[in-house]
């Protein structure tokens, strides 16, 4: 293997003198960075689908209307050819949800119901006691049939605030998988602190997992940080603590959604397809502005303004609408499965989906012959504001999962999200809470990568046997 | 009348020398205000209050938990006298409020019912196109029965922030008189744009205007800021704009609410009164952390600080947790007509209602001949980063209202109130909003202007013939 290794290294020092961006390219990216910055497409897109969609639920009526809107914009905007692509899913939404504490005394909490919670029993609440959690490590340890006839909560900490987002992961465990350790113990219901970083009274929502395939019977409950803040403080006075729960959240059924596809069509290699894009559904309690109305809005303003080129880039550029990303990235693996026979012509997959903060930092996993190339992209970004980071980075955005799995090369703009678990799957994600200028930020470095890897013939996928397929 | 105000001018520089407090009584209020600084008194009081209280509407049960808990306080912290003095009050309630936009499409909104407002029929939604207003004033001019069947909104701008809150008073016009036009005008029901400055996803509430003691028949429902842009934003594309309104908002007979007053009584004038406090009851959507357990806190914190010292000062140090502020000043309405035969021994009276952050300036409106006392109050807590502001500025706080219309001299620890009304009377008033060092200099600035007021000689009153009565 070492010696495969090491040729491979010299195929990278012999291959980056060819890898480099001509003159003319470099200088047509820059020009579109330029124009992005002036532009406001994006702005008038996301404002567009907020307002005229707004909240759009995977697999609800509201996103099968974001599709229909999604392309007609494709059409209008001059994309070459227009597509959705459905598929079916399995429906879930909140319905009604009602938590009030009962004792010590009688207060409403601002609460929201999980991805995928169950409803209360019909005709009455859930109405008991709370065994409290200091966190999921601690419900972790109970015995089956402990909380028989109490309700679970499970407290933790704010979100710390972070450029990476870091640790959105290790505590949406507790959001996630909590439900499994709640029921196992005969809870009737569970309550957690919400994931998000804001002490405003907003709760985050979001999907649990699934226990095999099996959802939960019970209903599963988030509250705000500020909410949570008052019923550790009960706790810790000694005070016994009681709920009172109303859901009405339910699956229901199967349902249609859909991705969009739009496509600027390569003028020599078609088949090679540059794939950018963000998701069309958002939670239902916002407007789903930044999560990721800004996302559909920063990359089809982007291949838009390529698309106002006196001619098309070489590679095909798809800017794909995910439907159904929160709900499970049901939409990202319907495109995967729909493309199987074709993601050996998927060259470079990336999307926006981590709010409308400036993007920071250029991280990519591609064939290490095409890296000179990605810093060149690198180069031309760095006057927005853009390091060029790792060259081993695996992720290039939720949606891009399935892609990446089977080999398909990624990047990633990364977005300051310093405050993105502010807003969040809450309600207060709403159009207002973005920038116009880091928007067109964006859009500046995605026209200039997207156009770079578009216009270049440099292969970034690992095995260049690949690339005539 | 020029030859009076001569005299009193001449009067004036004559006392002057006189009115200083002495070197001892300055070092004390000195010592009284560093002490403060490093005292936790004050954020313990707003927190067992918005722990273990809660809301406290007035009028409610929890209002009534809340003056029992005065009450204890005031005996646990060495108070001579505790007092609670009880009067009757109509009771209103919010009940439960929904509000969906169900035309152009359909979008729950976050609305909440404004005080005073009515409930929709029974057994059915008010379900209705909307008229748009840009301003009330354009409601104003409508004609009776021209909005017959139809619900009107009145939108309007977010709040201006400003570090006195000057803008809240002429915005709140469309909360206060709106739903007298609309009801004129035949609406079903009226929807305003928050009075507000958050652009955060809260509804902020707050108390009607009767007008000449009827209230509202229809339901009235303020929507958040982010809310309203979204209506705007799709009145401006044209597009017919529906609302289902469910309230059960109702007024609930007489019920008994009532003041807390905690007296320290005078070592030499028992009989003098300076009167500090806040209020106690609260709106119902979050804790009244901000508003207004932080008075309460701040000012209850620094009557205890003074009274640890080895004696009582020379006049009666009293603190008043005013119940029903926020349903129409009823507990001062009840302290000033229960008192009604001894308000010329209150000899200064001044609260706070104006959130946690720092106190920024001393206003005052007392005799003449005792401005030099204020000024020397205003030097010991220039320190704290205090201005001495105008010596002829009415207004001591909303409750002492009924007392300074009477003739009782006020003045005011002006506090910078710029992130106020992002706060105030909204679902996000809770505790995590104050910060404790901001609640520690208001502490100090309190309880040396407390002191001073109480030990000194000086008259603050307008008449000197009124002393001894």
């Amino acid at each position: 293997m070492k010696s495969i290794i090491g040729a491979g290294l010299a195929l990278v020092f012999a291959t980056s003198a060819l890898a480099q961006p001509t003159a003319e390219q470099l200088e047509t990216a820059a020009q579109l960075r330029d124009q992005a910055l002036e532009s406001e497409l994006a702005w008038d897109i996301v404002e567009s689908l907020t307002t005229e969609i707004g909240p759009r639920l995977g697999g609800s009526e509201a996103e099968a209307r974001a599709r229909e809107w999604g392309r007609q914009l494709g059409e209008e905007l001059g994309f070459d050819r227009v597509v959705v692509e459905e598929y079916s899913m399995p429906y879930w939404h909140r319905g009604e949800t009602s938590i009030i504490m009962t004792a010590p005394y009688e207060q409403e909490l601002y609460g929201t119901a999980l991805g995928g919670s169950g409803r209360s029993p019909r005709l009455r609440a859930v109405n008991a006691e709370i065994v409290y959690f200091r966190s999921l490590r601690d419900l972790m340890e109970v015995e089956d049939g402990a909380l028989d006839g109490r309700i679970a909560f499970i407290d933790g900490e704010a979100l710390v605030r972070a450029q990476t987002g870091a640790g959105y992961g290790p505590a949406n465990q507790r959001r996630r998988v909590g439900w499994q350790h709640a029921e196992r113990a005969g809870a009737e219901a569970l309550v957690v602190r919400s994931v998000g970083s804001s002490n405003h009274r907003f709760p985050h929502t979001g999907m649990m997992s699934s226990d095999e395939g099996e959802w939960a019977d019970i209903p599963v409950i988030a509250i705000s940080n500020p909410d949570a803040d008052h019923i550790r403080r009960l706790h810790e006075l000694g005070e016994p603590i009681a709920f009172r729960i109303r859901s009405t959240a339910a699956w229901h059924g199967e349902v249609t959604s859909g991705n969009v596809v739009l496509d600027l069509i390569g003028s020599e290699r078609p088949e090679e397809i540059v794939l950018i894009g963000g998701h069309l559904d958002s939670w239902d309690q916002g407007t789903g502005a930044v999560d990721d109305g800004a996302g559909v809005a920063i990359t089809t303003a982007a291949a838009t303004l390529i698309a106002q080129l006196p001619e098309r880039p070489r590679r095909t550029i798809r800017v794909v609408m995910f439907g159904a990303e929160e709900v499970g990235l049901l939409g990202a693996r319907a495109y995967a499965a729909e493309h199987l026979g074709n993601l050996h012509n998927h060259v470079l997959a990336t999307e926006s989906d981590f709010g409308a903060g400036p993007v920071w930092q250029l991280v990519s996993n591609v064939n290490p012959d095409a890296n000179s190339t990605i810093d060149a992209i690198g180069h031309v970004i760095e006057p927005l504001g853009v390091i060029r980071g790792g060259s081993n980075v695996p992720g290039g955005g939720p949606d891009i999962i399935p892609l990446a799995m089977a080999g398909v090369p990624t990047l990633r703009l990364s977005q300051d999200g310093t405050d993105y678990f502010d807003l969040h799957h809450t309600p207060d994600d709403t159009l207002d809470k973005i920038d116009p200028d880091d928007l067109a930020q964006n859009v500046a470095a995605w026209v200039a990568m997207t156009y770079l890897a578009a216009d270049t013939d440099v292969d970034f996928r690992p095995d260049s046997e690949a690339i005539s397929e």
